[in-house]
């Protein structure tokens, strides 16, 4: 799990079903300390977040059917929480 | 996920079965802001991309039979959807 | 798995129930004579450790029911085990 | 999924039954235009291939039963098949 | 898969069955000509390996049953073999 900034939101055409009616996000990975790592990822929205927002983003499998066939996996990151305080050393 | 161009298409002899009827497409990956990150990737495509498109990339793992026996689990990478636009920050 | 220090802790508002009743803690990823490795990662304690605790860090997938809707498998890392000590070369 | 040469062969003495019968190659790991990235890897042959041989690397589980009980995912990569051309921009 | 060469071990209060009646290995990961990567990882010895041996390490996940509850997989590396012999191009 990681700490991320919402940046920013995709629009597109995608079929899988894991993505219907769920915002895709942009977010800038962040440390602890919420400076910014250089690393960006899409996460698909859970939580109601928007741009400017600190988050929690998780990585997560899921097992349901899909338009693939039967069985496939994505893999995808998922915003699951709204960041209130990081507290310990350096902070 | 991830965001791409498609780069080019590999021709290949490959026995499993994911790949049946499916193209294998060269993807650079790239920033939110479409600058290429360096890293290049192989993947299947799902929604009829052609070099040039601007494509999301999902890993996606599959549980259906293989070659190998039951319960194998391939992991690859697959073009999912055509991205119309990318809004926010410094964008 | 991994050799950490546990370094703070989050207070995030979090829907995902694979965090209900568990902290969420900072650790800072060590090698094994304790050098920080400059990653940090957030990890779900299950052991009891705080801030200052040398610990292990473990991978894990939850294929638990989730609110996304069944099958989903969120992947965090756990805090696992409390380290005693590192015996070997350069050590 | 990687592009990769074939570079070389283990011997080992391995338990795990993912590996009986098969044998264990040395992986150059290969950018679209086949030059080498710098990554090597140990993937399990399943095409025939042979040292100097251009292959497609797969990484896939195996959720068969194994020597460590039942329920363990061993993760591999495997040679799943021969390149015969890459096409696209740059080549 | 990976070559690694083990360097020590770890003493720790673990809870996750996983790891009951294992020891827990320090491995520096190496190319297939010996030299060490830098990267070095935590791995649970299978096959009864010692400081010094030249080993196989496989990235394993477990679907048992553990004290998290029902269907949490913890993916943990594996010590699987012991390295006979590398050979091939520039070995």
């Amino acid at each position: 799990m990681n700490l991320g900034v919402v940046t920013g939101t995709v629009t597109a055409t995608v079929k899988h079903p894991v993505y219907r009616n769920r915002r895709l996000m942009v977010v800038a990975l962040c440390a602890p300390d919420w400076t910014r790592t250089g690393r960006e990822t899409l996460a698909v929205d859970t939580v109601g977040s928007g741009v400017g927002d600190r988050v929690l983003v998780l990585k997560e499998g899921n097992s349901a059917r899909s338009i693939f066939g039967e069985g496939e996996i994505p893999m995808q990151e998922m915003i699951v929480g709204i960041v209130d305080r990081v507290d310990g050393e350096e902070r």
